[in-house]
C-alpha cells in the first residue's frame, strides 16, 4: 500500500516522552515534576467542571448531542457575539484549524504565516496540499513585520495566520495591522489566532462585523483550564461558520468536554482569578528573571514568555536537559522555524512553583 | 469568501432533535426516554471507568501525553496483535476513518461501498474529494453481493468498505469473501469495519497479518458502554499504521477519554457481561418481534437489527413519530441510500426496557 505522496515524504511521528519516562530517567517522583512547557493554566480546572464531570459520567455509554445550541449560546454569550457566528469544536482549537483547511484549501493553495509563529498551523494545512510562505515576525522589536505579510502575498495566497498574543514571542499584533491586512483582499481569510487573549484583555472580535474575511480562534486550553479535555472555538461570518458545520465531525467533543466547558464558562469567578493570577505570576517572573543578566527576557501578554539565552553559555537542548533533570519541564524552542537554537519558552505557574523555577535557574547557572 | 467547490455544492448541517426538544415536544420526561436508535450498550460504563475519570479529573487542566503507549499495548493485548499493528483515534472510529482518508485518499479516488451500509464512510471521503461507487446488499438473502463488489472495481478505486455486521442489516460477511476482494489487487485498502464484532463473536483481525491492503475498524462506543467519550482504533499492518501516524490529531483523545478506555478494557468482567446481556436481549427481541406477522425482522450478530415495516401501513417517519410520542426513540432508516421509506433500525435495551418497547410497538399497530 502507497501512502499520498504529501504523506509519504512526512517524517515519521516520534511522541513526546510521557511524564512517566521523564520520571525514570531523571530519577524524579512524577507529581513533583514542575511544568512550564505547554501554557496551561496551573491552578487546575473550575471546581464547576469537575462537579459537571462527576455528575455526568453515569451517561458516557450515550452518544453526545449533535445539537451543541446551549454551548453555542453560552460561547456567544461570553465572547460578545450572535451563536450563529460560532463553531465549536472537539479537539481544542486544532480541530477548528483542521476543519478551516478542509472547508478552504485546496492543492497548490498557499498560506502565510510569520516566524516565528505556532507551528501547528504548517503541519495541518501543509496535509491539504497547501503550501507555506514565510512572512516575518521583528524579533528586535517584537513584533510583526507587517511589510514582510503583504509583500508575501500572491494570487495564490488563501489564508494568512496572525496569533496574536503571539507563540511564542508573547506579544500583540495591533488591531492596526489586522485591518491593513484583511483590507488588501477579501477572498484571503484572516485567521486570527486568540487562544491567550484573555491575558492580554485585548480581542479583535468586534472586527468580524466588519470583515467577513477574518476568523477568529479561541481555546479553553488555556486561561479556562481545559486543556485535557480538548475543546476549542472560533468566531466568524455567519456565512463562513455555516460553511465549516457543513463538513465539521458531528460528534468530536465528549459527552463530558461538553458539561466541563459549560460549567466552566459560567464559572466568572473562576475566569476572572485565573487571570489576575495569571498576570500576576507574569509579572514575577518578568521582574525576577530580568534581574539575571545572561537571560534575554520577552516582555509578554501572554501566558508564557520567551527568553534567549545564548549568553549562558547553553543551548536550550543543553539547558532544558539541566532543568528536566532538577524536574523542571520548559519548552525547548529548537523546533519553532524561525528561532535558532538559543530560546526556550516558559508557561505561568504558580507563585510557589515560580520560586522554585528561578531558585533552579540561577543553580543551573551558577 | 468562497468555500471549496465540494463544500459550496453540500447541504447545509441540520443538527438532529436534541432530548430536551424531543421530550418538550412529546410531554414527555426526558429520563424516561427509552433509546433505540443509536446502538449504544444500555447498561451504562464500566464502574471502572467512572472511578479512573473521578480519579483523573482535577487534572484536566494538563494536555493529554502524547505518547499512547500504555493505550495501544492494552488494545493489541484485547485484539491479540501487535502494538505496531494498532493506530487509537480520538473521536471514535469516525476520526479513524478520516485519517484513513487523509493518508490514502487523493480528489478523484474512487471508493465502493454496498448498499445500504454505514452512512459516514462517504461523508468523510466525499469532503477528500473521493467517488463513491455503489455495490450491493442483497437484501432477499440479507448478505453482500461480493459480485457486485468485484464489478465495481476499476483502476481509479483506492478503498472498499465491508462493515461486519454490517450496519444496518446485522449480519456478517464472510471471511472468505474479504479475502477474495482483498486477493484482487493489494493496492486497494480493504477496510473492515468491526464496530460490533464482539455481539457476532467473530473477527477478521488474524487476516491482518496475511494481507497488508486490510485495515480492522474497531470503536469503544458500543459494546465498551463509551459512545460519549469518543474512542476508536484500528488494526492493520505496521506500515499502513505507521503512515497514519504521521498526520494523526496529536491530542485528539481527552484525558477523560484515556483512563476510562484503558480501565474499561481491563475490566474483563464487564465486558463479558454486556456481551452476553446484549445477545440475550436480541434473541429476546427477536423472538418476540417474529411474531408479529406485520413485521419484517432480520436476524442480527450485531447490537441492533432492521425492521421492514411495509406492511404495517406506516412509513418509518411516521411509524418512529408514534414511537417517539410514546417515548421511545428508534432509528428511522429512510435516510440509509439503498434502503426505501419502509424500514426502521432498533437497538438493544435491557430486557424491561425490551418489554415496553415490544408492548409500545402492539399498541402502535392495534
Amino acid at each position: 500500500m502507497k501512502a499520498r505522496k504529501i504523506v509519504m515524504e512526512m517524517d515519521s511521528y516520534v511522541p513526546g516522552k510521557s511524564q512517566d519516562e521523564i520520571a525514570a530517567e531523571f530519577g524524579l517522583n512524577k507529581e513533583d515534576i514542575i511544568k512550564l512547557g505547554s501554557n496551561e493554566n496551573p491552578w487546575g480546572p473550575s471546581p464547576k467542571a469537575i462537579e459537571a464531570i462527576e455528575k455526568e459520567d453515569i451517561n458516557i455509554n450515550r452518544y453526545p448531542e449533535s445539537d451543541l445550541r446551549e454551548l453555542i449560546e453560552e460561547f456567544a454569550n461570553y465572547s460578545g457575539v450572535k451563536p450563529s457566528q460560532v463553531i465549536v469544536g472537539g479537539d481544542g482549537a486544532d480541530e477548528i484549524i483542521d476543519v478551516l483547511a478542509k472547508t478552504f484549501i485546496d492543492p497548490e493553495d498557499e498560506f502565510i504565516v510569520p516566524l516565528p509563529s505556532y507551528m501547528y498551523y504548517e503541519y495541518l494545512l501543509k496535509q491539504y496540499g497547501a503550501i507555506p510562505v514565510y512572512a516575518r515576525w521583528d524579533m528586535d522589536a517584537n513584533k510583526l513585520d507587517v511589510d514582510s505579510i503583504i509583500d508575501s502575498i500572491t494570487e495564490k495566497t488563501k489564508m494568512i495566520f496572525l496569533c496574536s498574543p503571539n507563540n511564542p514571542t508573547g506579544t500583540l499584533i495591533s488591531k492596526e495591522d489586522i485591518c491593513k491586512i484583511a483590507e488588501i483582499n477579501e477572498d484571503i481569510l484572516i485567521v486570527v489566532d486568540e487562544a491567550y487573549f484573555e491575558y492580554s484583555e485585548v480581542t479583535n472580535k468586534d472586527l468580524i462585523d466588519e470583515y467577513p474575511n477574518i476568523f477568529i480562534i479561541r481555546t479553553m486550553s488555556k486561561v479556562m483550564g481545559l486543556a485535557g479535555m480538548r475543546i476549542g472555538y472560533g468566531l466568524s461570518s455567519e456565512e463562513i461558520i455555516e460553511y465549516m458545520f457543513r463538513i465539521k465531525p458531528v460528534f468530536s467533543l465528549t459527552r463530558l468536554s461538553y458539561v466541563a466547558c459549560l460549567n466552566t464558562l459560567r464559572d466568572k469567578e473562576y475566569i476572572e482569578r485565573s487571570i489576575k493570577d495569571g498576570i500576576e505570576s507574569r509579572q514575577y517572573l518578568y521582574e525576577e528573571l530580568s534581574k539575571i543578566d545572561s537571560l534575554n527576557v520577552f516582555p509578554s501578554k501572554s501566558n508564557f514568555m520567551l527568553i534567549g539565552i545564548k549568553d549562558t553559555g547553553f543551548t536550550a537542548a543543553e539547558f532544558a536537559r539541566e532543568l528536566m533533570s532538577r524536574g523542571i519541564i520548559v519548552r525547548d524552542c529548537t523546533s519553532f522555524k524561525g528561532l535558532d537554537e538559543y530560546w526556550i519558552r516558559i508557561s505561568i505557574c504558580t507563585l510557589e512553583e515560580d520560586k522554585i523555577f528561578i531558585d533552579k535557574v540561577k543553580e543551573v547557572l551558577s
